[in-house]
């Protein structure tokens, strides 16, 4: 799963950039105290969270070496830990040392850090070991977590004190405004709940930038930003916030000023080596379904030049049959289904994105690069009709082997080349012949629900995020996550569940799906 | 080896705190580099240090999951750690988690912290996790150490980077000003070696407070003060530093007025509630000594009533024979030989106590408590003398069961209720016939060459010195040790020699000894 361009170094320009940081958003902070003192049992399958008191009854508990005490915050937080803590007993002749950890998912609390062993890095695990020197104090952790539940361990004291937590809550911050958000009424408790959620995982990403998830990576993809931005013009209409998104890929580019797969902002605006074809298409994207939502000219004639290249870019991989070329590297995001071939999916992103850049091309009256655009989609739209299409099987093919997957169904829905009916039975056949190479993420999962919905298939549509997100809700969830497929809690692209994002923002988008076409 | 009082409550004289907190030292600071970057190999016995490189070179190291890099900073250091790091490779994608080990001593650092199960807290082993979440960045630890070597381990950054230590220094803090005091010349190249170690040590220990040792305990104790107060004397000649002790000591005192065995500053002056019958009598010891270098009368007239107070509740534990009761509790320190029972040498230290407290009488003109104090004394040097000398075996005697050991001996001599002549031959007996309960502190050796001393053996006591203090430091000590055994290198109360303190203040004694017997 690494990317990194060869001789990597990144362009700057500092006008974005500027544009960019003017509009940082300022965090609005809110104290948040845990529910319940827990303990958490293991289940046949899974946790389960059981209620032993209320945790404002924290201060009874005096805990010595090898005690521990579970919290429920009872909703997830991003933000600051703060906590007082004493000793009881004889004068602290030793300092306290503790070990907190935190989790938005109980399997973080109970399994042991040092059992992973996954392809990225454990740093991503929140757990941290204290000493403490003076008793009695109040900490303020400095580092940001995103969690629901906490671990308060003692790993030793003295023989002659106990330590009492007297008190512990949360400053979370976020740059999302709830109360800018209407609640819905949909006629459908169901609908009503996931909504909730997905509102509550954008608020949680709603950061500097719209964060990919708080946990882990903390940082600004542009595949998420992308649903984030369309769930946003759905909620929060925080239009600021994707502008600023959207300067901070220009701002920031890549070798031959490529748009980057994600952004650091610390400890200053710059672009990740990671370089992946789907994503930097989608700036197109995100460009384009601003400008519909905003109208905002003056940006779009400042960010065109920069999305036009990210085509020009991607040309130079198409060959003489108009095929977009597959590798074997990690080229091209997707899905994290790890066998997915994905030449296909990229194929039809092309096109779908290629559209866009017309549209914008005619809103700006750009005709010569519309002209350019308009040749390529043809020869695009050919490749994909003569070498991906398998009219025997009816479904479209990809890579050498030829693999039908979901994601290439799905998204050659979308770059609608077929007809109406055509798209709707290739649709009903996927669901009815369902392929083993499935979709794993939410964000996939998304599109699938797009594909349905834009073949008028709204009941579908509707009954699928009930299956599919509605199956967080029925385990427990409070944001939606990263990873969820429906027959495998255990699913993790990284070698275990621990590391996987609880809250994780290309998760949101059942509130932009129902407030935009469930709602009265 | 806890002793903590029944219902304890503290006494507070704000008067004397107010004294107390007036003579506040203010701290030097310095600032320190590692010397070279090492690894440590086991040998046969212990552990030896090899030189790698200059740790000037630090920055050529990059340091991926699971490198280390050692550290000796080339002497002892108590402060704070500060280093500058960054990272090399891609942009730093998640954050990096290192752990950074602190000892005194190789053997901190070698072995595994988890492995520890002794009687004291693990919270003592100087080993913290940071995650660091932002590259490149300064960290400046805000905890105090106490150390030579520095191990950094990487625990995890992630496959995309590594990190690089680019700077890294010790702000040392001390309250003794080297520069006041004086090299010596004693034409012993042996003992001017001796002298420099126990003067490092000293200085490593002078604090806001004398501390016991800057690694563990970290604490203000009335038998090391004792013995710290004489050194400083020889040396630094601080008086306001003993004089600011001696008030804490009487401004928090325990039930009935009893000076605390240990006090604590942080976070307010207040005493521990651990009772030490030869600690609260050195109280008058060291107000003696103070008094006898400084003839400050103003606060000998001050302390004086707390000073006497102590031996009037020694005096509720001597029986009709004018013999101090035996315990089974941890009621008197003398020494960590854990076999050794105590009233003999409390019963001299008493004694030897009581002499002082005699003098202070009549110094201020206290003749109704001076005739008490001459009544008391006669009867407590009768009782040892009809119960606790053996005239067969020619050795004083301890406990129920009569045991002979090396403090007893040293504790009678000093307490001089022989004459001149059987004190010496009682020591050379001592000496021949080696009794197994032996000394294991420098604290009690200490006292064994203040034996010699006292009655003249000079060339002994001098030989005894270079043995057994120059026996740390043909082991490499920097600094002098809180316990030490010749025979048994590794010799711990605590059930692990890697929590024993290697710098520590009852072991600086020999500047004392050296320069006030053994300098032109």
């Amino acid at each position: 799963m690494i990317s990194s361009i060869k001789n990597f170094k990144m362009e700057v320009n500092e006008d974005f950039i500027k544009k960019a940081e003017i509009l940082k958003p300022i965090l609005h902070e809110s104290i948040n105290y845990p529910q319940n003192i827990v303990k958490i049992n293991k289940t046949q399958n899974d946790y389960e969270v059981i209620k032993l008191k209320k945790a404002s009854n924290i201060s009874e508990f005096s805990m010595g070496k090898g005690d521990s005490i579970y919290l429920d915050f009872g909703d997830h937080n991003v933000g600051y830990l703060s906590f007082k803590i004493k000793s009881v007993g004889s004068p602290p002749d030793a300092p306290a040392h503790i070990k907190i950890k935190l989790g938005e998912h109980p399997c973080e609390i109970v399994e042991e850090s040092s059992s992973y062993n996954g392809a990225i890095s454990s740093s991503w695990i929140q757990e941290e070991f204290l000493h403490i020197d003076v008793l009695p104090t109040e900490i303020s952790m400095p580092r940001r977590y995103a969690f629901r539940y906490v671990e308060i361990n003692v790993l030793d004291t003295s023989p002659k004190y106990k330590i009492v937590i007297e008190s512990i809550y949360c400053k979370s911050v976020t740059s999302g405004d709830r109360k800018l958000v209407d609640n819905i009424k949909c006629n459908d408790k169901e609908l009503e709940e996931i909504d909730k959620i997905a509102l509550k995982t954008m608020e949680d990403c709603m950061q500097y930038v719209f964060e990919d998830g708080p946990k882990r990576d903390r940082r600004l993809w542009l595949g998420d930003l992308r649903l984030q931005a369309l769930t946003n013009y759905a909620t929060f209409k925080n239009y600021d916030l994707v502008k600023r998104c959207l300067y901070l890929f220009a701002g920031v580019t890549q070798n031959e000023k490529r748009v980057g797969a994600c952004i650091f902002t610390e400890p200053k605006i710059s672009v990740d080596d990671t370089t992946l074809l789907d994503y930097s298409l989608f700036f197109i994207t995100s460009l384009y379904d601003y400008y519909i939502e905003t109208k905002d000219k003056d940006t779009l004639i400042d960010l065109w030049k920069t999305a036009y290249h990210q085509i020009e870019l991607a040309e130079i991989n198409i060959d003489e049959n108009g095929l977009l070329k597959d590798s074997e590297e990690w080229w091209c995001f997707i899905d994290w289904q790890e066998n997915l071939n994905k030449q296909a999916s990229c194929q039809a992103i092309l096109i779908y994105v290629l559209k866009q850049a017309i549209f914008i091309s005619n809103e700006l009256e750009d005709k010569l690069h519309k002209n350019k655009l308009t040749l390529l989609l043809n020869k695009v739209i050919e490749g994909a009709k003569n070498y991906l299409w398998d009219s025997q099987k009816k479904f479209f093919v990809s890579g050498s082997k030829k693999q039908i997957s979901w994601a290439s169904q799905v998204w050659f829905v979308l770059a609608n080349i077929l007809s109406k009916e055509e798209n709707k039975s290739l649709l009903e056949r996927l669901k009815k012949e369902n392929p083993k190479i499935n979709m794993v993420t939410p964000y996939m999962n998304h599109y699938y629900v797009e594909a349905l919905i834009q073949c008028n298939m709204m009941e579908e549509a509707k009954e699928y995020i009930k299956y599919y997100w509605g199956g967080m809700v029925k385990l427990g969830a409070d944001c939606f996550w990263e990873l969820f497929d429906p027959n495998n809690i255990y699913v993790s692209p990284y070698g275990s569940r621990i590391i996987n994002s609880y809250c994780h923002a290309w998760s949101c988008t059942p509130s932009y799906i129902i407030r935009k076409y469930y709602t009265n």
